[in-house]
């Protein structure tokens, strides 16, 4: 079930109908538990060929309207339906118990930096300085925003990416999940919000909007959305947001040609629209293509007609035990940005805060940032290198930077199953589905050259290799 | 408006007429800026009277659905209204710069212990320590349900709570806030929700509900909900949640007798609902009366049939620098929740839930709460005896514990207009407004006595009681 090769198709009928049927369970006309319509009344009650109507019944099944008993035909689903889906098996085995997983198997499925990396010892010396300077404070509740001497640090240091704002434009948060939950809550599930997101795309950010917006998605060019197809879509339906990560994406390492960063933003204040511009890796990179801009939207977005929500992250690129993320929307939406995360953790660490300030300051962070880069272009290098011997795997976009090779089985085995068979050899490696919205089956598998050591990469991809050479279609 | 009342008297036509034209709005069928309905229009195609009309209308622009124009009526509001209530400006002022505020004046509005309370130096202890045995790995991804051994330590000293239960059962969350992200996540806002609240009560509840889901008020007595009415409400319609602090609530200091405890526990599994028990200040008693018992709803929920979930913070009675709280949910929800939690927020510090688990097995936890009592039950009865000698404040429930005096003004002077006199002259409070779903104006004012110096309760009281004196109505 593909929401956007249909709209973009312009077959939106069946989207329509999956509206309707939906408004009807969610306010409640329709009993939980009791028999659903049946194929054939929807079809002629809106004279459309059952065939669509298939359709929009599995997508209500998908998405947790419905479920079916066979011969007996469709249910309305609990209120509060408690049951996990099996295509999220891969997320759950893999994150559920972090990184301090105890079974030893070669990560290929990571996306934060090993802990040997992490800058453990600067971080308590760190810590012991900024309690011996302000005490106590460090562990009340800070203001909301973040600390003030944080956020000009802060102001200063991204300059370097030709975004030039103020402290009082910045606001803190504990990571990039909780700027979406800030984000979420500012503009409110009431009128129905509608968002644009690319397929495939992180998956938090899949989980954290399913079920709250409506969602749209886009397919992915090797230089971004094709804006025509795009710009299609808007015409045809009144959307809210977008969700991008425009450089090295996640999982696809796309980077988004400068002209479509522009023409997006373009369009967002044609279309009345905001841009969530996720930049979570774009200092790493290994080796450009001529052409290649890491430019973020929100270094071209206007001040005073801001369209751009930007969240940057540093769990990734200093270690997730510093649990902190920023974020800069438009200055209109400051106050009541402030005001969502106070409801929504008034709690984002005091010590955190200072500690990331003074490893800015002092100049760690840069320090940090090259050695990491370094490290990880060789492990990239040497992944990359050896998955081009493959004649299994294709790579269609080549990375030139972030934490991950988007790659796709050529004989087209389902990754899921390739999923698996992987586990039972020791690696992991994580599915195409679980990066797509309505977490279809796909041949796609996304790895991670951030926790391996060099000799463990090199064994890895022998297990894929293997496991593709004997696989009987 | 007082949703709750009417309810309780009857008369839900006006919910449901309300909850009518909001769908209307939600679903899109008026477009934002367009003109709303005329009174008129409504109490003929519903055949109601017009006051029940204006009441609706005026519920509908409270909520932000509509707004008027003098004159001209009513019109539908934006999609993305990002303006702030004049109601909410008290939490602004006091809450957004955290309890950093350099302004010098006298705190009764603060809902957490002073930072001069705080076991700092225990604090850097246990990091280094912990650093020391773990390292690294303490700056990762954890455990997204928490650290193991973190919960542990948590099952085996709550039992002292007469709570049972395992490691298991215990999921880790960044505060209290986090705990009810986690739980609204979870149930979902398709199809929509409804909720039971108290009314007053803690407001980043409110925040955090409101446009999330229905919600429902019950008025408090002093002993609890009358039951009588709630199970009329409860027949009327049907509820998924109900969301109470039943020991010391925040702000009245009511604690809900053990026989009104049952009941709630017993209707829950008749009506098919969950009780959302926020548990913050349980062990902050000072001089109990006869008959008062501080037992949880957790401690007599069946296992098997669970109905409670159980959020229990330690940013109140530890420091908000720990930034830990827990929930023990249904067995039957765990593993959604662990889901939920990984999408929200995969990042609760390893440190600092190894620091709490060392404070805890240590014994210092149990001694600092010991200390915290001593220090806050002098402040207590200083400031409750200070007050009660003034003829213009009465206290209908005098608490017996908590961190809060929730008094009423007799002369009923606007709560606001006696926060901002009190403002002016160097004295914070909170007004009673904010403490309702509806932030309607009220008489009350909640008092903390948490972060004042005994000299400070003196010379704050004394401000209240010159303003009091003074006050024409």
């Amino acid at each position: 079930m593909d929401k956007e090769r249909a709209t973009n198709s312009g077959n939106i009928l069946y989207i329509r109908l999956y509206e309707v049927l939906k408004s009807e369970i969610i306010l409640k006309k329709l009993k939980p538990y009791s028999k659903f319509y049946s194929v054939r009344q929807i079809a002629i009650k809106y004279d459309v060929n059952k065939n669509t109507v298939l359709k929009v019944f599995k997508m209500l099944e998908e998405n947790g309207y419905i479920y079916s008993i066979n011969g007996k035909g469709s249910y309305v689903k609990d209120h509060a339906d408690f049951s996990i889906s099996e295509k999220v098996i891969p997320i759950m085995e893999n994150f559920r118990y972090g990184q301090q997983n105890e079974i030893s198997e070669i990560n290929f499925f990571n996306g934060t930096p090993s802990k040997d990396m992490f800058p453990v010892d600067i971080y308590l010396n760190l810590a012991e300085r900024a309690i011996r300077e302000i005490g106590g404070g460090l562990f009340t509740y800070q203001n909301v925003q973040g600390l003030k001497s944080f956020r000009a640090v802060l102001a200063d240091y991204i300059e370097k990416y030709d975004i030039f704002v103020d402290s009082e434009d910045i606001i803190i948060t504990s990571g990039t999940q909780q700027s979406l939950s800030v984000i979420f809550k500012a503009f409110g599930c009431h009128p129905e919000k509608t968002i644009v997101i690319s397929d495939p795309t992180y998956p938090n950010a899949i989980n954290f909007f399913e079920d709250m917006y409506n969602i749209r998605t886009m397919e992915l060019e090797n230089d971004g959305w094709n804006m025509e197809s795009f710009e299609e879509l808007i015409k045809k339906e009144k959307i809210d947001l977008v969700y991008i990560i425009p450089n090295f994406q996640n999982p696809t390492g796309i980077i988004w040609s400068t002209e479509k960063k522009k023409k997006l933003l373009k369009l967002s204040k044609e279309y009345d629209f905001y841009i969530i511009e996720d930049d979570c890796f774009s200092e790493f990179y290994y080796g450009l293509d001529d052409g290649d801009e890491i430019c973020s939207i929100k270094s071209m977005d206007k001040i005073g007609d801001e369209r751009v929500i930007y969240v940057k992250t540093y769990s990734k690129i200093v270690m997730p035990g510093i649990a902190l993320a920023f974020t800069i929307p438009p200055k209109k939406f400051m106050e009541k940005f402030v005001l969502t995360k106070y409801g929504l953790d008034p709690n984002t660490s005091g010590l955190n805060q200072k500690i990331l300030e003074y490893f800015i300051l002092d100049g760690y962070l840069d320090k940090h940032l090259e050695k990491s880069k370094e490290i990880l272009s060789v492990k990239f290098e040497k992944m990359l290198s050896l998955l081009l011997k493959i004649p299994h795997i294709k790579i269609s976009n080549i990375p030139r930077g972030g934490f991950f090779i988007w790659i796709e089985l050529v004989d087209c085995i389902d990754g899921e199953i390739f999923y698996y068979n992987c586990k039972l050899k020791g690696l992991s490696v994580l599915p195409g589905s679980i990066f797509h919205y309505n977490k279809r089956n796909s041949c796609k598998i996304r790895l991670s050259f951030l926790s391996a050591t060099l000799e463990e990469i090199e064994i890895g991809v022998k297990i894929m290799e293997d496991i593709l050479k004997n696989y009987k279609i």
